[in-house]
């Protein structure tokens, strides 16, 4: 799999330039990059990496589910494969959610902590927080996200936290010093395992989803494991909890989980179907190039700029 | 005040120096930083500076009140004073929040554009996104936020999109090529004025507060007025809406406003007292760099970086 990120890192780098003169001429937008992507640029994601969670339904009767794809290996794999064994098991069915912070986190699981774990969770050590990749300095080149330049490179920039990239439909993060690992990141819905005082680095069994400005602080300290692709709103318009560190204060709050289930258990017909635009394609790197420089009528300066946790991989239904 | 902005550029640097050997001996944390401010580092918020904005009571009743401080001048001064002035007016009192997208903003005031402006409203030109500012190149200094440095010095650091200070307890950015603008940003938790294409720059009606990640790309292409200091929660907890731009779907669900003050129209009895942590102050150095570099034992890697909007300024009930 390591080679399989460093091929995504290359090609990324041949096939992503784009002309300033094509987006300002035809004044385009990422929503209209999106839709006009070619359907080979976008890739099916497997029922089997997503989590389906339902939530007991809302106050008018509303439905409220939860779609949650797992991080591809290299990334968090002790992690992810605990959590593909506790969603198997069943585990999370008759949990709650059960802290809710406002532009922090909403976190889920068993808020008492005395509900038994299944067998067979690994203890994943704090070097799982990173993956080791190997560099290939020729391909490192600087993102520069300027209006003036005709050709752009989009490769790897640097935000204010590291060096960051796109592989294989997620943002990562790098190391810049010397540059021998990589990991991804916490950004507005990504999905992490909350955890007690390090050595501890958390079963997987109490998960967290970001409904706020990206904490990025926590990367490489605590365990990115996901992200939500649909009904993020069913976490981040939550009550905000009054409790110690934002629970609910009392059970009575707690929003139950009805169940929490792997996609390919799932009855087909219920089955969800999501796909990506691949973070390697010529649509994508225009997307990513127009979220640094808005060049459409509503906008009269270009930011010429742009954090990782700003460009979203666009994420729709198959088909869609 | 362009003078006291400038001032305060230049007292930032002389009073911001900070011992990373101090702050790894004591474990210190943002949260320990700011409860041992000394009193006169905090600065109080004038009533007359904050909007009370008062909801319609939520399902079971409870009280929904949002306060807004306005952004200090030199920035955004056309809006401000209209916002004032429909303030003053009453304007807002029977208008709604009416529009609410996830990761994106709350809007509110009048959802059908019917309702009579009061007289006296500047149209506000696009030049005034920015402010000119005298830059003075000895104040200039990079921010480096790495643990290694002995002695820190908090001026200036550049993130994705400019070189950002804070500036009167506001989070700013400079223009990054010679230099001789400064512009309020999109945070999470700050309010702009909603507008339509351009030249149009909107009169201050319509606001938003942004409820997501930081949209960046907004700056100095909408007018940033204000931030929520207290009650944000009461926005982004709002159903996210399902119509045209994410507009609630029908008049039946948007969510009524009573009223909109500003502080000092209120009985003193219901007058707002709030205050913020001084950014040239010796505590809100060590807080921001604590904010780049956590080495409390949760922590286990410190970022050594940080984005202007995850340095959220300390705001505070009074004698808080």
């Amino acid at each position: 799999m390591i080679r399989t990120l460093l091929a995504a890192l290359a090609l990324t780098l041949s096939a992503a330039s784009v002309s300033a003169q094509d987006t300002a001429a035809e004044a385009q937008t990422p929503a209209s990059i999106i839709a006009a992507a070619a359907p080979a640029e976008w890739v099916a994601i497997d029922a089997a990496d997503l989590l389906v969670m339902e939530l007991a339904p809302g106050a008018s009767g509303e439905e409220r589910r939860v779609v949650i794809q797992l991080v591809p290996p290299p990334f968090s794999e002790g992690w992810v494969e605990n959590i593909r064994r506790l969603a198997r098991a069943h585990w999370w069915d008759g949990t709650s959610v059960y802290r809710v912070v406002d532009n922090w986190v909403a976190q889920w699981g068993d808020a008492d902590e005395t509900k038994p774990l299944p067998d067979g969770l690994r203890d994943v050590p704090e070097s799982a927080y990173v993956t080791p990749v190997e560099r290939d300095p020729a391909g490192v080149r600087d993102f520069v996200m300027t209006p003036e330049r005709a050709e752009i490179v989009v490769s790897r920039f640097i935000d204010s936290y590291a060096i960051t990239a796109f592989v294989a439909g997620w943002p990562i993060a790098l190391d810049d010093e010397g540059g021998s690992t990589a990991w991804p990141v916490h950004c507005y819905g990504h999905v992490g395992v909350a955890r007690n005082l390090s050595p501890d680095t958390g079963s997987g069994s109490e998960l967290y989803a970001v409904i706020g400005h990206a904490p990025r602080q926590l990367d490489r300290n605590m365990a990115v494991v996901g992200r939500v692709i649909e009904g993020i709103e069913h976490l981040s318009t939550l009550p905000r909890g009054k409790g110690e560190a934002g629970a609910y204060d009392g059970p009575a709050l707690r929003v139950p989980i009805v169940s929490v289930r792997l996609g390919d258990e799932l009855p087909d017909a219920e089955r969800p179907r999501f796909e990506y635009l691949a973070t390697d394609s010529e649509s994508f790197a225009k997307y990513l190039w127009l979220r640094a420089n808005r060049n459409d009528p509503f906008y009269r300066v270009p930011a010429a700029g742009v954090d990782l946790c700003n460009v979203q991989v666009p994420v729709r239904r198959a088909g869609g």
